[in-house]
């Protein structure tokens, strides 16, 4: 069976996510990524490669942040931007997602955003869109969330150049997070020989080590002599469920603090998807520290959204 | 008295209703149209008719679909587009509906696109409206929807090219349609010899013949040798309400299914304004069959609404 | 300390406040104001002074009609615009402030326009973000508004040209308006010779002399031999608060009649911020009246706050 992320030229044509996509593909859109980066420089940061056409941001899950990350690529691409908030709209009048999405396509849509509380939306939307559009996929449920782990990768290459000599730890709720999940396939699909997973044993998935992933559960021995810290962000609905005692329990073990970065090489990068609970998941002396990479994180994902959206639906 | 959407050189300058619009003003918006579908298969899909001018979007209830193909049409003939949710905004500090237009023409917007929940709200805007701003109703209460009225005829022409040789049936809630309404208005004055309404009685208007239109209440009749079936969404308050028994019952009696269909001529095509009720007032093998062009109205509804607004507010 | 609205060479790099402004500046933008005047009466309404670049409406108290006077000014600058609601987003999942501040100026925001009910978090922003992100005061809690400030300064040079020879008169909820308190430091940078204030003691703060003003609770004392009238909206919950007895006492004291207005100058010329209340501080007759200018100072409005922008963010 064919992905069905690709074309028959084996092209890119929707960003479903990171999962199955070869090397070659990653790597083409950091590529093209690199080339938007200067252009953050210029009095105008605009290209005209998406002139003309039409992005449908379809936020079936509300994230005014994603959302507006993905706008500006847009906008920087010199498209049309249509800002749907679905939930308030046709879904309440009885009508199916792909009722909906067949009339979206039927005012000339090039490109779907999509964001979904359930996993699989976009690739439904993506199996059943006309053939001239594409779909990229803005986060589904706990499934996928291959931007941020495109732009993760991104912020990594541009700090430590060569992925095949890198250990990198991923820390705090793997169980719920659709970055860790686009990360780890990331990782491993770019040639990173050690990956590990850091948490609590109530927040680690079971099938890590499947994927290459090797397991810790105390973050001390976690941390040790890793290049790069990607920290996750404890969604405040965990903090009071049965999964964990307190904030401040976790926060003692697995909260990044000055103390056990030091356990990590010393030229270690620390990476957040953003937005963090300081005094949870991280301290904000680490935060706001030398070595966090957090807020380029945010500036490559506007390049990385760039490269994906001209890629999947340039001319 | 002059028709309050037409200029001194009788021009149109406002669209607030299909009633009392010459059969010239029709033709011309549906060639007008005409010549803006086939951007649809350009690569840059925009023409610069309005570039510079200011169009707001003026939503006083909620529809985010109908408000996105006015968002597309006027981004494509260039404009800049400003979404107004007005509820949430000036009326609950309780300004006046004509102090907020009178603000917002002070903005010097170019075109108003006005949906209300009361009929006749956007010809009082259009009356007290300064000189240079320019009324397209998107809807207002029962009255009427006339941009859903033109891209319905656009779509029976495109179709059908004769209108004068035509059977016509409309099947519903008519008595609820402000797209009913606008349908029948523009169906007479284009020539259609026949328009057929079929419906319970209690969801049949009085007055319809005197619009010179043949009322059915029983569909098979009704359909016979038509060549188009323009279907009506049942609102869901109608469903649960005293004017019908269920909606099983009324699909059995006016839902339209291949049986049913295979009255009408064997060439006639099946329309409906969005958003389906699947398996109320349409079977799902006929929306989504042969003669089904539901999809293609909605292709069609974005070139007649370019149409409508560069006409009227064009240079 | 250097004001922290001007930059090292003294230019204005952000607009928190009208306070502490030289004159010289406030001139400047009226200045420019006035340039960009005349487009309204263009074909195309744009100017390409902040082509490429990007303007944030970050409105963490709504107002939709300020809102859009600046999403019109920055696209007729050529601007892309991205409105951020942020109540509904991050805050809700208790990013701080400053964290939602670094994280959109590592988006290459170039300007913020800030609306917030707290005093002071324009300039907060202002102090935190990146070197090369400007702010843009649109309102916060009581204590600023200086865009209304500036666009009444216009409308008052507009018409009466000559700041140092007026007798200026606000009139109304001075302790809670923020307009006022705009009005009153540029009228008196500007060298108006006497401004007045007018209200009730209750809605009347303390410090008024201090800052120059002549204070009247009589509004037939105040209003004598005035050149200008600016009325301040009266807030709905003023009106059944322990402050004021009743909206009807209030009209009956401050509101401006046609017979009280006949106590200023036979030119003087009417103001209000909008929205109105129409019969508690102003009459009908007198908002849609000759002397009336509140439309214009939309209209000038717009103009202003496109100097204001491009006079900050300009390349």
């Amino acid at each position: 069976m064919r992905n069905p992320q690709l074309n028959s030229n084996g092209e890119l044509t929707h960003l479903l996510t990171v999962e199955g996509l070869p090397r070659a593909i990653l790597t083409h859109i950091l590529d093209t990524a690199e080339s938007f980066v200067p252009l953050a420089d210029r009095d105008i940061k605009k290209v005209p490669l998406l002139r003309g056409k039409s992005v449908f941001n379809l936020f079936f899950e509300n994230s005014t942040r994603t959302r507006t990350t993905f706008e500006i690529a847009a906008k920087r691409l010199s498209a049309d931007v249509y800002n749907l908030n679905i939930n308030a709209s046709s879904a309440s009048k009885g009508e199916s997602l792909l009722d909906t999405i067949n009339n979206l396509s039927a005012m000339q849509a090039d490109l779907f955003v999509v964001r979904h509380a359930s996993s699989g939306a976009p690739h439904l939307i993506a199996q059943h869109a006309a053939p001239h559009v594409h779909v990229v996929n803005a986060g589904d449920g706990r499934h996928a969330h291959p931007t941020q782990g495109l732009l993760d990768m991104y912020t990594i290459r541009h700090y430590k150049k060569d992925f095949t000599k890198l250990r990198v730890a991923i820390v705090g709720d793997i169980l719920h997070s659709r970055v860790a999940r686009s990360d780890i396939h990331a990782l491993t699909t770019l040639g990173v020989p050690e990956v590990r997973a850091i948490g609590p044993l109530t927040l680690l998935p079971s099938g890590l080590e499947q994927m290459g992933v090797r397991v810790f559960t105390d973050m001390n021995e976690g941390l040790k002599d890793v290049d790069v810290v990607i920290m996750l962000r404890l969604q405040n609905e965990r903090m009071r469920g049965a999964l964990l005692p307190s904030a401040q329990e976790y926060f003692k073990h697995y909260g990044l603090t000055q103390e056990k970065l030091a356990l990590a090489k010393p030229d270690a990068i620390v990476m957040h998807p953003g937005p963090m609970n300081r005094g949870v998941e991280i301290d904000s002396s680490v935060a706001d520290g030398k070595q966090a990479v957090i807020l380029n994180q945010v500036t490559f994902g506007i390049a990385v959204r760039m490269a994906v959206m001209s890629i999947v639906a340039g001319a």
